[in-house]
Order: structure tokens, then C-alpha cells, then sequence
């Protein structure tokens, strides 16, 4: 298991990881096989998406928060409920193909690090499977 | 990795691809493990829901259309922030255990890939891991 | 393959199962892999989120019956169409990381199977790779 550390800088952030899972395939001599991409992290997640226009990014966000707004009378008494719910909404984990040493994705997918109660210093662990 | 390709036929579709996924564990003779079944599309996802009503399918588009509405005044310049949001709530990718040869599924389950930008013609990508 | 039994005793819950992964992990004598946790029902689901404050996973049970009211003009006669979209929502699967035979999960994280719509005797298959 590898280990990735990822600097978050705002409340909510959309971060492309593509280039260090990839390196990961590379420094691992992956050939073929799946990757498990975890996050550790109650409040933050990970997801597939867009990797060309920003704004689809940033319309995530904004649909996000009109679906779990932040202020909702929750009971949960650190007040970030809302990423807590996000988080699970994307997932903790995803999973890549790699096929001869290289990350297979879509031509418009990047993977992104979801953090939703930031700004933190994040930890993303890394498993290959053969 | 193998390919499998999908034409779907209208802006929204549940397509129940269970069979081709069976038809793929069994091509490559695989006797135990688990299969990854990925989607390398922005606007698709796959999820695993009720096989036996098409009611439930045709209700999960509505309620997923009444939390993200088409038209929500985003940023994406394409029009399609919806089907992007759609596609993270379900996912990427799902993961099936494979057993004697057989996939494993809950008997009202079966595995759907996601339309939320058609008609397109799409592809989905299986790996196998021992 | 492996299944454990989870009893559920109201409509929704959600419910710690960590211990049972750690210690299927234990009893297959794994070293270092992924486990696959898969559930077959389609009202019924799995999700990483906090251990600390049963307040987190109350507020989500909160969060999703807004996002998906029970009544909601469905079409699916059985009437739990509220049910089948959380299962999708929340994901059929998850995937943790095995190193030194320790189930690899964040400080605050447990994995927990996720009734919407019980009370109901459910099961949920394990496997592990390499």
C-alpha cells in the first residue's frame, strides 16, 4: 500500500490526482491490473469526472451544496454534517484498469480528490491488484 | 480488458447489461474473483438496482431529474451539468463477485448501465482480478 | 466467498460492521489485498463514514429522506421506490485495503451496511484479493 498527501486550500475543492496515480502505476511496474484508490477521511471522497471545462467541477459543487446545504439543523454537533453526507454521496473509494502500465480512462475523465471540509491536509492510500 | 459497447437511445436510460457482463466471466473462463466493471464516460455511470419492475428504474430517473434538474443556471457552457452530477451519484464503476463462474448477485438485483446524455453510442470497459 | 447476517430492526439504520470484515479478513489468513463487500439487496446498501458521533449517520439517514421523501408520487406499487434510489445513492459495494492482515481504514472511518427498508434479515458476501 502507497501513500499520497494532497493540500487542500478551501472549504470544498474538486482535486485532479490523475498524474500521481499514474506515477504510482508507473513506480509500482504495474503491467495490468486494477487500482484502488482509498480515502481515509470521513469528510472528503473521491470521483470520475470532467477533466476539460472547470466549470463542471465547480457546477458540482454548487449542486452538491443545494443538495446537503451546509446549515440544515443538524444534530451533529462539529456542524460539517453536510460533508459528511458528500462524502459518502461520491464514495471512498475508486477503482482504475491499468493496462500495460498505463491508467485507462475515458478521453474527458480525470480522477478527483472530493474535499469537502477543507482547507486539511489529506492522505489518499493506493492498492494494486493483479 | 475487454470492451463492450452500448447505443442508447434516449437523454436518460437504465440498460440492464447483466447478461454481457455474464457472457464476458464466462469468455474468460474465470472460476473465482471479482469483476470491475468501469465506465470511461463524464455523462453515464453504472449502479446495480431492481431487475424485476422497470418501474423502479423509470422512478430512479425521475427522483435523480428532481435533484439535479436539467436546468439549474450552472456554469458548463455544454448544457449538461445534470448528466455530469448524475454520473458521480452513481459512480464509475462497480465491482461484482465472481463464483464457480457464476456472477454473484442478489436474485432482484441486476447491473445497469447509466444514460444521462444520450443517445450516444458507449463503451464499457471489464477486468477481471484473481 | 464468504456471507455474514445482518438483522435489522426498523426502516432505516445504519449499522457498524466493521468488526465482521476484520474479522473475515482474519479467517481467510490474509496478508495483503483488497476486500470487495458486497451487498445484495436492492434496498439496502454500504458506506465508509464516521464512528465517533452516532449524530453523523442519524443526520445522513436526516439528509437522505429529504433528498429522496418516502412519498414521492412513484410509480413502483410495492411503494419503497424511496428505498431503491438510496441503495444507489450510498453504492452496492465498497473496497478496504488489507496490509499485515489489519483491515486499512482512517481513524474515524467504519464500514456500515445501510437498511432503507427494513426491518429485515439481509446478507452480505465478502472477497478478498490479492
Amino acid at each position: 500500500m502507497n501513500e499520497i498527501t494532497v493540500q487542500t486550500k478551501s472549504r470544498t475543492a474538486f482535486i485532479d490526482i490523475t498524474p500521481a496515480i499514474q506515477q504510482f502505476a508507473a513506480e509500482q511496474g504495474m503491467k495490468d491490473g486494477v487500482i484502488t484508490i482509498f480515502v481515509p477521511h470521513t469528510t472528503a471522497g473521491v470521483t470520475i469526472n470532467e477533466n476539460a471545462d472547470p466549470d463542471v467541477t465547480a457546477d458540482m459543487e454548487t449542486v452538491l451544496d443545494r443538495m446537503v446545504p451546509w446549515n440544515g439543523g443538524y444534530l451533529h454537533g462539529e456542524g460539517n454534517t453536510a460533508a459528511h453526507v458528500k462524502a459518502s454521496l461520491m464514495g471512498s473509494s475508486a477503482q482504475v484498469i491499468v493496462k500495460n502500465g498505463q491508467l485507462q480512462l475515458g478521453i474527458w475523465q480525470s480522477l478527483y480528490f472530493c474535499e469537502f471540509d477543507g482547507p486539511r491536509t489529506r492522505k489518499i492510500w493506493l492498492k494494486e491488484s493483479a
